[in-house]
């Protein structure tokens, strides 16, 4: 191990498989699951794809919030529970959000979630309609009443993604401010709050790409991982083509206490679609990371992405190599490194 | 004067000119400043056009924060001063604005200001680049000193008008979230403050209207005027054509407590491009409110517009007339009564 420490709970049954005997020299120290999808077509009644969708450890197993498609094309948050992490059962209701008086709070649609345990409270964080795409919130300690937070912006806005911990004593919330359709553009901001009601202190974080690879937009991921050298940050970003965008997997680190500002930015993809539950589906060419799974003892490192909008995909690196591959090939641009105020 | 009363200090010095004689019978009851525009091209070393400017009584006489477009075509914001809030000199440097420590903190460019007193403050809003369009807002109390406050949202956004007192105690705040360039859509949106830093508890107020008129977008005007009614809002609405957008003013009252609800919305323009100052310049067509000077004690409301962003026009309107033609003529559509939340 090297001296940069994983700042974590320990996880000993982070789910694994070694990488091949054949991951290539010089490509990213990513491997993907040698029995992926983990969640094929048609998981569950009236639904007909689970992807871009989030888990973490709970209780002695492991529980995630799945974006699934109904088959009448809306998409809402379902409930799932796995021993291992890679075989998930699902609730077949929708997670049944409410109102702070306990009244049934429903979004209209809902997708994308992410979920983050900051201190003994479980947050999932959405994107749904608020007049417009936007960012929704939700909070439990058990998984059973998930009660709905103020909105914390205004349209529009996808992407959003907590860290696991306040830093100088607020929550901080990084989201990727987008337009009413498909959005042809799109950089990652940073907001403060004390209190999950009223949130400022917004800063910008890391800009779009100038380069081919995520020149059209990119968006936050995974919950940041805390590190000793900075927060990990796997994000997505995104391609333009003419036939349509291609979501690659990135990486970054952002300092600890201004993640603001970014120390680490790989220029390379991480993982990018290249198998046929990642090329082919209702939205070919995607590589969409939502959790990680890592263990700080082990540095095992389980990355969860949705495939093509129709399946969830899993990946493996380890710590070691994946801080050592982003910092070797960092590439920054000015508005990485700004505070990112103007 | 009918029972419905303005909230407002007395103004007895507001500009005015009577309704001419020739008023058109069932037409809105506002009409234009017979010497417009008040303010022509040129009107200041390096700047080339002034319009989209509020203005306000300030001690003996006017004081305003003025969108002036330089030669090189990149806006700032000027501060103007007048006697009879007619005729207006303009400082020659651009407000400087500075950060809490005091020291420079100018946006890369900055237009389309509103000025708002608070309690014993004045507050600007302006839009400008924050890595994308966003609001930018600064706070005087003598206007030689202007502090930036935080950024209160991410972009994109436009058109935030402030309260002019606190609701709940809560700074008020409408705002038009758009796109990252002309943005073809658009609705009106309030957020809630305690503090000027953290922005939360986002209600949707107004949607564009389906009809011809405002079916682009619409976007908050001058500050609204307190009534017994609701609160007074003169806003800009949106219609597309084939050669561009044409925007109007429009009227509307909002519930006094809760103003994410509308009470009232007039299904007509008040006023809409028909002069040569309005619909030739810089960008045709363009009708843009940014406040009134308005009296309680004599119902007198003047009404300061940009034109065609070349040119700033002046207009007049009496509260109980006014008030009785957006009540008389008020259609709402469902998004417009609700609390605006989901």
């Amino acid at each position: 191990m090297s001296e940069v420490k994983m700042i974590a709970p320990s996880v000993p049954n982070v789910p694994w498989q070694d990488p091949p005997a054949d991951l290539k020299k010089g490509q990213p120290p990513v491997w993907r699951y040698s029995e992926n999808p983990i969640i094929g077509r048609n998981p569950s009644p009236g639904v007909a794809r689970i992807f871009n969708s989030a888990v973490m450890p709970y209780g002695d197993g492991f529980i995630g919030v799945f974006r699934g498609e109904q088959t009448n094309g809306v998409p809402y948050i379902y409930l799932g529970h796995s021993k291992d992490a890679i075989r998930w059962t699902f609730d077949e209701e929708k997670i049944p959000f409410v109102n702070e008086k306990g009244e049934p709070f429903m979004p209209r649609y809902a997708y994308d979630p992410r979920l983050v345990k900051v201190e003994d409270t479980y947050y999932i964080i959405w994107c749904q309609d608020f007049y417009g795409a936007s960012i929704g919130m939700a909070k439990t300690t058990d998984f059973k009443t998930f009660t709905r937070l103020e909105n914390p912006f205004i349209p529009y806005n996808r992407n959003a993604v907590l860290f696991p911990r306040k830093i100088n004593g607020n929550f901080v919330l990084l989201s990727r401010p987008s337009d009413s359709g498909h959005t042809p553009f799109g950089d990652i901001f940073l907001s403060e709050s004390p209190d999950l009601v009223y949130w400022g202190k917004h800063r910008h974080v890391m800009g779009r790409g100038s380069e081919w690879l995520e020149s059209v937009k990119i968006g936050g991921g995974a919950a940041p991982i805390e590190t000793s050298e900075g927060w990990l940050l796997f994000y997505h970003g995104v391609s333009g083509t003419c036939n349509g965008f291609v979501y690659s997997i990135g990486g970054a680190i952002l300092d600890l206490e201004n993640p603001s500002i970014v120390k680490y930015r790989c220029e390379t993809f991480l993982l990018t679609p290249e198998e046929w539950y990642e090329e082919r589906g209702f939205v070919p060419n995607v590589c969409f990371p939502c959790a990680t799974i890592h263990d700080p003892d082990s540095g095992k490192i389980a990355i969860y992405y949705g495939a093509a909008d129709s399946y969830v995909g899993l990946a493996f690196t380890k710590f070691d190599l994946i801080m050592d591959y982003i910092k070797s090939h960092s590439v920054l641009t000015g508005d990485d490194t700004e505070i990112g105020i103007r």
